[in-house]
Parts: C-alpha cells; sequence; structure tokens
C-alpha cells in the first residue's frame, strides 16, 4: 500500500468515527491540516468528514486541537520586537459593515498596533480587502515580512490571508463554501481563530452578527461561536472580548464598495451615520483596554473620540493608504478619486408609514447582482455600484420621500437595484420594536446584556 | 458564470436542503446522475451529498427516483428476443458465499435465462468475479452484446458492470467506498437495484445477509432493505423476493476464491457443505418460480436436486467457463487445474468444548491479511490463499483436533492465516443457540418468519 493510499485509509477512519459522534485526537488533527495542506488528503474525504461534522459536531478539546493544527500549518507574524500589545478585531461578516476601515487607523491612531487580516466578500456579505481595492493602486496582498516592517513603521497593516498563513484553513474555508458547511460553530470558531492567532496579538476583539443578516441569525448560536472563539483565545494567551451586534439591518448608510470607503472617511472625520459610529466605538474601546492603553471602556471612548475630531485618525488612514501603494488623495476627496457608477437613480416610497425592514440579505444579493459582489471566487468586482440607504427600521416616511439610491453600471442595473430595494424595503403602519445595536458582551468571565 | 460552475452552485442548493432535511426531486436526480456521469459535477460535492443522505435519508420517493436515474445514466440489456423471463440473484455480501458460483449455471440448466452481473470483493466480503477469475484463463469482462448473445446461447453469462450500465453508480459506489458512506440503506438499495434493473430481469431473488459478518448486521435493518429494493423492483414490473440468511459464521467451508471455485463444484455434483447446498436451494427454488418453470417452492427444489444429481448443472458450468475463456477441465480435475497455495498448514484446537463462534470479519480480514482480497481497487490478489474452516457454531470438538487448514503463500503466510484462526474461532464450554441460516423471507406482500 503506498503513502496516500495509506493516508486515504487513515481519512476513512477518522470519517466513520466523526460520523458515528465519536473524537478525533490532537495528533490526529495535526497529521490531517499538515496532510491537507501538503495535497495528500483528497477534497472528497474532507467534506464527508466536514459534512460529518455539521451533524455530529466538535467539542471543545476538539476545536481546540483542529485550531492549533490549522495554526500550525503554516507561518505567523512575530511582533514580540514591538513590546507592545498588537490588538485586532474581526467580524463573522455583514452588510454595510465597513467597521474594520475605520477601526484599523483610528486604534493605530491611539497607539495600538493592528496587524489586521481581513478576508474578501463571500455569500451576501461584503469584505474588507474588496473594499478597500476600489482605493485606486491599494495593494492588499502583503506578505508577511511587509506587513511586519509596516506594523514596525506606521502601527498597523491591512491584508489578506497569505499562502503561508494557516494554508489547512485557507483549503479547508474554500471547500466548506461549496459543500455547504459554512454554518458550523466549531468550524467558523477553528477556522477564525487560527488565523487571528497567527497575526501574533495580545488580544482580540469580536464582532459577532446577529439577526437576519447574519450567518448565524439566532442570538444563543451567537452566543455559542463567541464562547467558543473566547475559550480558543484564552488557551494561547491571548484574551478575547466579544460583542454581539445587530445586523438585522444593513449597517449605516452606504452598501457597496467604493462609497463603503466614503463612509468611512465620513467616520474618520468625526462624522458618519450613528450606527456606524456607535458600534466602531464599542469595538474600538474594547481595543484600547486591552491594548492597555484606557483604564476602562468610558475612558477608551475618550481617547477615540479625541483621535477622530483632531484628525489623527484620518491621517493614520492616509499613511496606510500611501504605504500600501493606494491614493492618499482619497481621504481628502473621496468622490474624486473612487471609481463612480454610470448611473444613478433615486428610489421613492410609492406610500406613507413605517420602515419595518430593510433586509440585509437582499441588499447584499443586490449588490451581487449589481456586480459589486461575487458568485464564484473567480468573479472581478465593480467597485464603483450598490446602495446608500437613507432610512432605518422604526423610520416614518411620507409617500414620495427618497428612501435609497442606486449606484449601477448602466440603465439595465438601476432597473434591477429598483427591483432589489422594492424587496428589501418593508413599510407598514406600525412602528416597529428594535433589537438593540449591541446586545451582549462576552469575556471569559461570563456574559453580560447590554 | 460558466456552464460547471452553474452545476456546482445547483449541487449547493440540492446539499444544502438534503442536509436541513428537504426532499430532492425526481428530475434534481436525474440532472445529478446524467451530470455526476459525465464528470460536470465534482466529488467533494457529491460526497458532502452523500455523508448528508447518511444522516438524513432518502424516502421511498427519492429512493426510486435515484434508481431510475442511475440506470437511466447508461444502457440496458435487452433480453425481450427470448420470450423467457430471465431471473438473476444478488447478494448483499458475506464470507464464504460462493452461492452465485453454483447458481447461476445451476438455474440456466433449469431452463431459465440467468443474465448474472456480479462485483468485486471490497471491505471484508468476497466478491463472485475475483472468485471466477481464479480459474485459469476466465474472462469476466463481457460487454452487453456479448452477454446478450451468450445468454440467448447457453442460457446464462457470469460479468461485471461495464462502463455501459448505470455508470452513475459506477462512480457513486466507488465514491462511498472512500468517504464512510456505504452502510446507507437507501444508497444501497439505489445501487443493487439500478444495475439489477439494468439486467433486463423479469425477477429478481435477494439474499440478505444478517448476523455480525452482513454489512447491515441487525434484522430489523436487513428487513428495511429489502423492504425498499422490493418496492424498487416492483414499481418498475420486476417482482423482488428476498430471503434473509445468516451471515453469523461464513458459509461453507471454503473461504478464499479458487478454494471456493472448488466447494462450488462439489455443490454443483450434489454434494458439498450442508449449509452452502442449503442456502443455494433455497434462493434457487425462488427464482424457478419467479421464472415460471415450478408452481411453488417445493416443486422447485425437486427440479433443483435433480439438475444437480443427473450432471445437468455442472455440465451448464463447463460450458459457462468454455463460452468465457476458462480451463473446462476445472469442474472434473480442480485440484489440477487451480492455482495452489505454496503452503498449507493446520490449525489443531487447543482444549474440548463447543465452538460457540466463528467470526466472519475476522476471517474475512485474514484473507485478505493473506493476500486473497484488496485493501484499495488497485490491489492484485492472490487467488490461491484462503481458509478451510471445518466446524461450524454448535460443533462439539476435542482437544487437538484439526478446527481449520490455511492455504498461504509461504510459510509468513501461515502464521498470519494461524493467528487470524485463533482469533476468529471462539470455543467455550456451553453449546451455543444457533440463529437459523434462513430466516425471514420478503415479498411485496410482507414477511414471513421461517
Amino acid at each position: 500500500m503506498g503513502c496516500v493510499a495509506a493516508r486515504s485509509m487513515h481519512l476513512i477512519d477518522l470519517i466513520t468515527r466523526k460520523r458515528d459522534g465519536g473524537r478525533i485526537s490532537p495528533d490526529e488533527w495535526r497529521t490531517f491540516a499538515v496532510d491537507y495542506a501538503a495535497g495528500t488528503v483528497p477534497d472528497y474525504q474532507v467534506s464527508a468528514l466536514l459534512m460529518a461534522i455539521f451533524f455530529q459536531g466538535l467539542d471543545d478539546e476538539e476545536t481546540y486541537a483542529l485550531t492549533e493544527a490549522m495554526l500550525d500549518s503554516g507561518e505567523r507574524l512575530d511582533l514580540s520586537h514591538l513590546h507592545r500589545p498588537a490588538i485586532d478585531k474581526h467580524s463573522t461578516g455583514g452588510v454595510g459593515d465597513k467597521v474594520s476601515l475605520v477601526l484599523a487607523p483610528l486604534i493605530a491612531a491611539c497607539g495600538v498596533p493592528v496587524p489586521m487580516m481581513s478576508g474578501r466578500g463571500l455569500g451576501h456579505t461584503g469584505g474588507t480587502l474588496d473594499k478597500l481595492e476600489s482605493i485606486p493602486g491599494f495593494n492588499t496582498r502583503l506578505t508577511l515580512a511587509d506587513a511586519r516592517a509596516q506594523v514596525e513603521r506606521i502601527g498597523c497593516a491591512l491584508m489578506g490571508q497569505t499562502g503561508e498563513i494557516a494554508p489547512a484553513d485557507k483549503k479547508l474555508y474554500a471547500l466548506r463554501d461549496v459543500t455547504a458547511t459554512v454554518e458550523v460553530i466549531p468550524l467558523i470558531a477553528a477556522s477564525i481563530m487560527s488565523k487571528k492567532l497567527a497575526e501574533g496579538l495580545s488580544g482580540l476583539v469580536l464582532d459577532v452578527k446577529t439577526g437576519a443578516g447574519a450567518f448565524l441569525p439566532e442570538t444563543e448560536r451567537a452566543l455559542e461561536l463567541a464562547r467558543k472563539m473566547i475559550a480558543i483565545g484564552e488557551r494561547r494567551g491571548c484574551p478575547v472580548v466579544a460583542l454581539l451586534t445587530s445586523m438585522d439591518h444593513p449597517l449605516g448608510v452606504a452598501c457597496g464598495n467604493a462609497i463603503e470607503v466614503e463612509e468611512s472617511i465620513d467616520v474618520l472625520r468625526g462624522g458618519g451615520p450613528a450606527d456606524t459610529r456607535e458600534v466602531t466605538l464599542a469595538l474600538g474601546a474594547e481595543m484600547l483596554v486591552l491594548g492597555k492603553v484606557a483604564a476602562d471602556v468610558g475612558e477608551a471612548r475618550s481617547v477615540l473620540e479625541n483621535a477622530l475630531n483632531t484628525g489623527l485618525a484620518l491621517d493614520k488612514f492616509r499613511k496606510i493608504i500611501k504605504a500600501q501603494g493606494g491614493d492618499p488623495r482619497v481621504v481628502d476627496a473621496p468622490a474624486e478619486v473612487l471609481p463612480k457608477a454610470g448611473e444613478t437613480v433615486m428610489f421613492f416610497s410609492h406610500r406613507s408609514g413605517y420602515i419595518r425592514r430593510v433586509e440585509p440579505r437582499v441588499v447584499g444579493r443586490g449588490i451581487i447582482a449589481l456586480g459589486g459582489g461575487r458568485r464564484t471566487m473567480e468573479d472581478t468586482i465593480d467597485p464603483s455600484v450598490g446602495f446608500r440607504i437613507l432610512v432605518k427600521p422604526g423610520t416614518h416616511i411620507m409617500r414620495g420621500q427618497p428612501l435609497a439610491a442606486v449606484f449601477a453600471r448602466d440603465v439595465a442595473g438601476t432597473e434591477v437595484g429598483l427591483a432589489c430595494l422594492k424587496e428589501a424595503i418593508v413599510i407598514g403602519d406600525e412602528e416597529p420594536t428594535l433589537p438593540p445595536l449591541v446586545s451582549h458582551r462576552v469575556t471569559a468571565r461570563g456574559v453580560e446584556t447590554l
């Protein structure tokens, strides 16, 4: 029996055991991650294992062992020479969620190093890398050495998952996406944490989305995911704080790539929509406390507001853009530098009443339909398209009032966009009850309802 | 989006729906089978679907639709020109199960055409094709045209699943084997029935094994499989009778390839071990009734015994071997024609008592360890090796009595074989209670306990 055949036989044992509710040992996870990264384990066996995990789960030991195995399958960012705690934020993904673009320069401007590794949009959610790349020239493909040097020099780097980092996770993530095994809490936890732990962090803040537009809409499942990631981080000596935030409607006004960069710049100037600003400050305050530049979140919020109001945060964003090859004039004249949509139309209300819902999944799919997101990893995206949605659930509106704008490539695109808005924005007679924007705070010590 | 990408997106929908307990429609199964046979659906998505089916099952509609879809993915044997009902037998697989080798010529000798498509050994069980190929020159790789002509001429053909027959099943079967999705009742039923229905049968007799050495050891699950296959057959106008037979111990005396051919010839001469003979007659009687050459199983048994005692059945076997390129002298002098093992040793009892168990899975794995079975589809097998096990559960034995013989390639092999027998043959003080050899008869009308 050859070596590959032996591995393939071995994997059948793991699949069978997991299928029947058994456990996979740390050594077995390690061998699995190394072999899968090396390409000696076939995808068709791994996808059967993933589906067995969907049904049988992974216990905390296994989730931790898989995280370590994926982490150890690649390289790590070594930031020990900074002698300062590096802190990152991670979001489980949403629509209109441009918080990373604001937070990275903002936190770095407050003196806390931010080595931020982000993803691309997939499914109905957007991705930070796609948004950044709407800035002409901006290069997100940094090596670990580039990132290390840039964090040392200006306190922040914005990059994608390189082939060096957790390669087993990179392959597994792509496979999950095409085998209906994305929404599996231990796999989500292990995937996020293997990448985040590779960044050499001293602390991590998680934005776990809940509500209709989240991958895990139910609060209980979001809490479970938060707890799992916190447990993994604590065990590696990396404290983790998670905030559950609402993805019941898109965050802020802009939903698209270039227009979200524009909104991020508004927030970095001390303005921007209230909800984008509030989620940014809530997450940022936790980062500053973990980064030991503020004693508590109250003090941290003052530090953050100061960095926004004085222009320090915006200046840091300018430096980051310049360092990564982007056109830094974007921070002063975003409308002139960012790509512009071919056609813009307004969407008006056909009746009076209350906005009852703005469906984030419909909006997210609408962006894809306009060409601003991907159906497959090979698709290229048009950064200029998207929506500006001017109303929120609870807003009282009049017949004929403008509710949103569509940014499209051409006239046909505007029709697609208007149809999407008609489906996404639900109007009724009664004022809806709204979930809190930030509902729970979870740490190793437990859950607080906010 | 390209065509393959579209199909791959479509399959995600099917995986997700099945994962969440939903149903897949007949049209969707049809598209799936055609695309999978054509190679436009990736294995890694199919294996995720298979594992979802392991957990969520397929209802009777879906099982039937999958069977038809796999059947329709290929060609069929057209035997309508015979104007006689063609009948086949299928076994779910066991150790020492050489019944097909006896039944095919025996039933053909009684005037019922037998187009028999068999498999190779895999897992711990043996395969009819491997056994037949231990006859020097025997060719099992017949085309559908060859098989049709041979059935017309001599009433029987013994062949493997060609690339023409149910190609979607052929790929799915190979994938299940390496993804721990073999033991799934609706998939077993659809796989067997898609192949059997392609043979152009007028009736089918199923030997559903139960007990420790069966793929589905529990009686309830064996009955469920029988019922599912019967329902599929009836719906296609092909009556199916299933007998549940014991695979709690190996069938007969010989376990291996060449030595099982030898035992088959003994049975065809009217001799052979009582259990091999009894299972053969029980299944054969059902075949003759379905083939309308006997009114009931009592009459059918007389016809069968007559064909064995007069040498008609043995003569038919000789004709089949000759037609398929094998050395026909094997039926008269098997010991001279069949390949001989390099070393033979006896295994003696170390104590007196009752044989309590002869573990079929241990014996099956022992044959593989001796080189007589496959670990992967690429392995070649040594037809000469195996065991002759002289005792049955319930046999009273004395210390020093010979219990079995090992046939091995070399001296090291005999050690492996003896160790295997030591594990497989369990001796105790008390006489064991034995399950009946043939326990249930299942038809469209219901279940009879025998």
